[in-house]
């Protein structure tokens, strides 16, 4: 089967377009991906000329104009109708493409992606998915920052749709949901989380498992774990911040005076820890509940980041989980 | 000057009574502290035998009962009126001791501090502070889990409470206060944080510095975080858990085949890394609000905790952390 178009900006993240068109190539020459880049034309090009591949899989989509992460989300997606992200995300609109990827602006990309695309009918909030890693592997993070003053019933779609996601794009059969909470039992926590416990129990398309204690969550004892944004944007970001610190001082302690030697040594198993913690290996966030695929990958994203990214939109697609969310509404 | 009695919970936390009891010695040693062990007298007793101490610095106060840390909080309360908690408590109110130490249940403690000692008047809610440990030192976290469903004039209460007991207690002048919020723009967060930041703004007894995100609090840019308690527990227990698993997956990969050796040779660096993030060293977290200061230690406290709690409530009462904050509503 042909693979499907997927749209890349070409000029969002730090490390644009140079990692981002790499990492691109390299999709296509492992997995035969099928890509239009989009963003300033001769810049691609010059990047696009360090590689070979099959010429008639990556297209070139102009854009002229760039949003940066400084701009306001609202005011650039309305104002830079030619940037890499709005053009884009017309590709998708317009069917020319089915998923789109950008390392830029998160808040544009929300938003402009929720204007241009459009949300499921029947979706009341569009929720960005993060793989949290663990000491077991990842955890399905929803929602990780979309939406703030979430109502129980926000999180109930995000239970479902998560559920869809981690089974057919990650493959876990029966994904375990927890809920994110401040104590294991149900009468715990703030009102929304007791309401939302509640809807959860009665929901027989997903296998709830009750509270998920912040505690435990490095350990993945779930697959899925749900909450509000502005939760789900503490956890993420502060078990990024916390991991970095960490193996911070643990190189300033060992790399200094007596124990140069010992910790050289012990490059190769540090080396792997970071790795485990470390997300690049899993693609980027999928933006679950628009009526295609929008993935935001990390800002620092390098190009193996995006050529995971590429395939992850390749299994949504193929796996039709539009469809299979629009079905359990 | 004669130090202030403390009481101090015989029965609770993972290591009573002998490790509450070998703490309360090495205080009474260290910095002639003056102590009533509440809980079974015998049980004291034989604890006491083991240790040479000035013995009229020691009393024992009688308790039949415990609590145990799956009782409802509010139950346990109300019937175990003769339980080591209640007891100190009530001590406590009677004045025959100026704060309480217990390791035991957080919630019944929390429950029972605020029935029976109450809070001052015009504190909306009173709550619980951690010192959470980052890579300059420690953040002071309000609320890190006392109160879900927080009013944004609250969080203004918890700043203002924060500003005087690290001042006074910790012993920083004009410490930074910054909300926890998922943005560095004021007009970033939730209806809650974009409230209170208005709030907060407006503060001249406290050095405000706006927001911080969860991304940077393990870096230590302020002095005190606020949030609603629901945000803070999450904060406070993904934290614990994160250093937890990474150390213990760091463990995993260095003690095996041909790395034991230098693991070993790194044994001291990593020791000083794991105490840096431990939070024995500074003693327990304070209820404040109340009337009078209880300390709520870890539940897997040791003597050191529990010696360095006794200390933190000498230095509470000494200050006259009560009557600054009764001054500042």
């Amino acid at each position: 089967m042909e693979k499907p178009v997927i749209a890349v900006d070409a000029m969002g993240g730090d490390h644009a377009p140079g990692e981002i068109v790499k990492g691109a190539v390299e999709a296509v020459n492992a997995f035969g991906s099928r890509i239009v880049l989009v963003g300033r034309q001769e810049d691609i090009r010059s990047e696009l000329q360090k590689y070979s591949y099959p010429q008639d899989h990556i297209t070139i989509e102009n854009a002229s104009e760039v949003i940066s992460t400084d701009e306001s989300p609202t005011t650039a997606i309305r104002r830079k109708k030619d940037s890499s992200m709005v053009v884009g995300l017309n590709l998708v609109k317009q069917g020319q493409a089915a998923a789109f990827v950008s390392a830029g602006s998160t808040g544009a990309l929300l938003t402009g992606a929720t204007v241009i695309i459009g949300r499921i009918k029947g979706i009341e909030r569009p929720a960005l998915g993060t793989m949290l890693p663990t000491t077991k592997g990842y955890t399905f993070l929803l929602d990780s920052g979309a939406n703030v003053d979430c109502k129980p019933a926000y999180l109930v779609q995000f239970a479902k749709m998560a559920t869809i996601y981690v089974e057919h794009v990650v493959g876990k059969k029966a994904p375990k949901v927890g809920l994110v909470n401040i104590g294991s039992e149900k009468e715990k926590g703030d009102t929304l989380s007791k309401e939302a416990h509640e809807l959860l129990e009665e929901v027989s398309e997903i296998n709830f498992v009750g509270n998920t204690e912040p505690r435990d969550i490095p350990y993945g004892p779930v697959d899925i774990v749900v909450c509000d944004g502005f939760v789900g944007n503490v956890i993420l970001k502060l078990a990024e911040g916390l991991s970095q610190a960490l193996f911070g001082a643990l190189k300033e302690e060992i790399t200094k005076g007596p124990y140069v030697l010992a910790a050289a040594a012990l490059r190769k198993p540090f080396g792997k820890l970071k790795r485990r913690f470390d997300s690049d290996e899993v693609g980027g966030a999928p933006f679950l509940g628009l009526k295609a695929l929008v993935v935001k990958a990390h800002g620092s994203s390098k190009a193996k980041a995006i050529k995971n990214a590429i395939k992850q939109c390749e299994t949504f697609v193929e796996n039709d989980i539009v469809l299979k969310i629009q079905d359990q509404l």
